[in-house]
C-alpha cells in the first residue's frame, strides 16, 4: 500500500501470471462512482461543466460523484449518492429514477465502477440546494439530444461515463 | 510523487480552490491509451477476454492497450499503438483505420486520455504474430453488432471504452 487517501488508496498488487510466476500491477482502489442522464421535460440532458484538475481541464459531464465511505468503510448506496450528486452539482431533484448501466471506467489499473442512471421529472430544489463540495465550481449546461450528440461528435464532450450516458439514450428504441 | 511505475505514476497535486485556498488531490497520471473497434467482413466485432486483476473478474473488451513510452520519455504515436495492440491482442492487421474518438476514461482522478479507432479490411498476420504480453492470455472472440449490444445490455460487457466504441459503430448513420 503507497497510499490512502479520502477517495483512492494507490498500491502495488502482486499477480500470479498463467506460468505461475509473479508480476507486480499498479492499481488505483476506488470506492466506485455514479453518474447521472437528467433528461427535462423539454427533453434536453443537463450536463455540467467544471475544471478538472487531473486532465488541466474544464471538462463539460454529466453529473457524477464518488460514492462516500463512512468511518466503519460502509460504502453509500448508488442510488442515494446518484440523488445526492444530482442535487448537489446541478440543484435538481428527479421523480424518476432508472439504473441504466454499471461499468469499469479503466479496468486496466483501477477497480472503479461507475453507476449510471437515467433520471427524469426534474425539479428544482430550490432554496434547500446543497452547497456545493468544496472545490467545485460548477456551471450548468442544458442541451438537446442531438446538440449533446454534435458536442460528442466535435469533442467537446470528451469524458467516457458522458459518452456512453449520452449515446444509451440516443439508441433507437429496442424490441424485445 | 509517491510512486514512478512502469505506466502509471501515484502523486498528490496540490490544487488552488476558487476561493485561493489549497487542496490535495490524489492522481494516477497515465500516458495515454488506445482501443480498436475491429470490424470484419461479416460485421462482426473482434472483442478479447482476458483477466483484469485490478477488477478481479476476466473481462469482455475491444482490443486495447498503454501507449509505450521510450527510455527519453517520448510517447507512442497513438496509430501505431493501435495497430501493435491490434496485432498483439487478436494476430490481425487492419487495412483501413479511422480515428472515431479521444475520451478522458475517468477525469476525476487520472489524465488517461483514451484513443478510439474503427479498424476494418482484417486480415490475419498468420506465422508473424507478435507474442503477446507476458501477463495476458487472451481469448479472441467475434460477435455480431446485434449480439454486443444485447452483451452490453446484459452486462456481460462492462467497461467504458468497449460501450463507447460498441455504440459508436451502432449509431444509425449521420446527415451533415
Amino acid at each position: 500500500m503507497l497510499h490512502r487517501g479520502r477517495y483512492l488508496e494507490f498500491r502495488i498488487d502482486t499477480v500470479a501470471r498463467p506460468d505461475g510466476s509473479l508480476r507486480r500491477r499498479e492499481v488505483a482502489g476506488h470506492p466506485g462512482a455514479v453518474a447521472i442522464v437528467a433528461v427535462d421535460a423539454e427533453d434536453r440532458i443537463v450536463l455540467v461543466r467544471q475544471f478538472r484538475s487531473a486532465t488541466g481541464h474544464a471538462l463539460l459531464e454529466i453529473p457524477a460523484g464518488t460514492l462516500e465511505v463512512d468511518a466503519d468503510g460502509v460504502v453509500e448506496d448508488p442510488l442515494g449518492a446518484a440523488r445526492r450528486e444530482l442535487e448537489e452539482e446541478t440543484g435538481l431533484r428527479a421523480g424518476s429514477w432508472t439504473a441504466l448501466s454499471r461499468f469499469y471506467t479503466a479496468p486496466g489499473f483501477t477497480d472503479e465502477l461507475m453507476h449510471l442512471y437515467l433520471a427524469t421529472g426534474l425539479a428544482a430544489v430550490g432554496a434547500g440546494a446543497l452547497p456545493p463540495d468544496d472545490d467545485e465550481s460548477i456551471e450548468v449546461v442544458r442541451l438537446a439530444l442531438h446538440d449533446a450528440l454534435a458536442a460528442v461528435d466535435r469533442g467537446e464532450i470528451v469524458d467516457a461515463k458522458s459518452i456512453v450516458g449520452i449515446l444509451w439514450v440516443a439508441r433507437p428504441a429496442r424490441g424485445a
